[in-house]
C-alpha cells in the first residue's frame, strides 16, 4: 500500500487528467457550438468553465497544502511543482475553448464561421481534442513516448493554421472583414490550446527524464502569428 | 541584518522586478519597431527574449532550490509559490511583445498596422508599458492600493481594443483583409500582455491580504475576443 504523501500525489494526477478531460470536452462542444451556431451548447461550455475552474483552484490548493505538509525535495518536490504548471496549463485551455463558445454565442444564428471554412475548423477543433486527451493519457502514464509524439502531432496544427490564413489571404476571399477578424482569433485559440496541450507533455518530459523537453518540444506560444 | 532565506527571497523579488523591466522595454520597441516599420528595433526585440527566458528559468530554479532547501510553510511557502507564478506570466509577457516585433519584421518595409490607427496602436504599446511598469513596482513595494490601481487601469485597454475593433468593422474599413488579420492579432498581443500585468497585480494582493483578488480583478483571458 502506497503512504498517505502518495495517495495525495496520485489524487492530484488524478485530478489533473480530470481537468484534460474537461478542457477536451469544451474545446469539442465548443468547436461543434460554433459550426452549427448552437447557442445552446455555447452557453453550456461557457458556464462549465467555472467547474474547470474551481477544479483547478483545488488542485492548486492540494498542491501547496502537500509542499507545506510533506516539505518534499529533488523529484517529489519538482512533481508537486510541475502539477501545479499542468494545472495552469490546462485551466487555461479551458479558457480558449470558452472563448470559441463566446464567439459562436456572438453570431448566433448565424455560425461566426463560413461555410468553407467548416472542414478546416472541424479539423483543428478535433486535433485540438485529441491533442489535450493524449495529455491527459501522458500525465496519467508518464509515457515520454507518447509524449514527445504529442510535438509531432501539433506540426498538424500549424499546418491547419497556416491553411486558414492562407484561405483569409487568398484574393477570393468575400466573406468580409469581420469574418475574417473571427476567423483570425479563432485560428488563435486553437493554435494556444494545442500549444497548452504541448505544453504539459513537455512538463511530464521533464519530470521523468529530469531534462529540460526544449530539445524536443517548442515553448508554447513560439509561434508568430500565422499570417 | 536579514537571514539568507528572506535575503534570497528578496533576491528572487528583485528578479522578478527585472523581469517586468525587460518585458516592459521589449513591447515599448516593439511597438515602435511596428509603427516605424523599424527591422532592426524588431530583430533586436527577437534576440533580447532569450535574455527574458533565461532569467525567468534562473527564478524559477531559484524558488525551487528554496522550497527545497528551506522547506517555507504557511506565508513563506505562499511568497515562493507566486513568485514562480509571476515569473510565468512575466515570461509570457516578454513572448507577446516579441510577437508584436515579429508583425513588424513580417511586414517590413511596410508598417504592420495602416497610419489612421497609429495613435489607437501607440496609445495600447504606451499603457502595456505603464501597466508592467507598475506591476513591477507593486512587486516591489507589495502595495495593494497600487495593485487594484492597475484594473482600472486595464479598463483603458479593453476601450482600446474595443475601438480598434470598431476601426475594423467599419465599412469603410479600406485597408483589406491582411491587415485586419495582422491588426486583429495585434491587439490580441497587447491586450493579454495587460492581463499578464493584472494578473500580477492580483497574485500580489493575495499574497499581502492572504485574500484571492478575484473578487478585485478578473482573471487574465476573461475577456472574450473584442468583436
Amino acid at each position: 500500500m502506497r503512504d498517505a504523501y502518495h495517495e495525495e500525489l496520485d489524487s492530484i494526477s488524478d485530478g489533473l487528467v480530470e481537468l484534460a478531460r474537461l478542457a477536451g470536452s469544451a474545446m469539442g462542444r465548443a468547436t461543434t457550438a460554433l459550426l452549427d451556431a448552437d447557442l445552446e451548447l455555447a452557453e453550456s461550455v461557457i458556464a462549465a468553465d467555472e467547474k474547470l475552474d474551481t477544479l483547478h483552484h483545488d488542485l492548486e490548493n492540494r498542491a501547496i497544502a502537500l509542499l507545506a505538509r510533506q516539505q518534499p525535495v529533488a523529484t517529489d518536490l519538482r512533481i508537486v511543482v510541475t502539477s501545479l504548471r499542468m494545472s495552469a496549463d490546462l485551466e487555461r485551455s479551458g479558457d480558449l475553448a470558452r472563448h470559441v463558445a463566446k464567439l459562436a454565442r456572438l453570431r448566433y444564428p448565424e455560425s461566426a464561421v463560413p461555410a468553407d471554412l467548416h472542414p478546416i475548423i472541424l479539423e483543428m477543433g478535433q486535433l485540438a481534442q485529441r491533442l489535450i486527451a493524449k495529455a491527459g493519457q501522458v500525465i496519467a502514464t508518464k509515457d515520454v513516448d507518447a509524449a514527445l509524439e504529442l510535438e509531432r502531432d501539433d506540426d498538424r496544427m500549424d499546418e491547419l493554421h497556416k491553411q486558414l490564413f492562407a484561405h483569409l489571404l487568398d484574393d477570393r476571399w468575400h466573406h468580409g472583414v469581420e469574418t475574417a477578424v473571427d476567423v483570425t482569433l479563432c485560428g488563435r485559440y486553437y493554435e494556444r490550446f494545442a500549444d497548452h496541450a504541448v505544453s504539459v507533455a513537455k512538463r511530464v518530459v521533464f519530470l521523468v527524464t529530469g531534462e529540460h523537453a526544449d530539445d524536443f518540444v517548442p515553448e508554447p506560444g513560439d509561434e508568430a502569428n500565422g499570417s
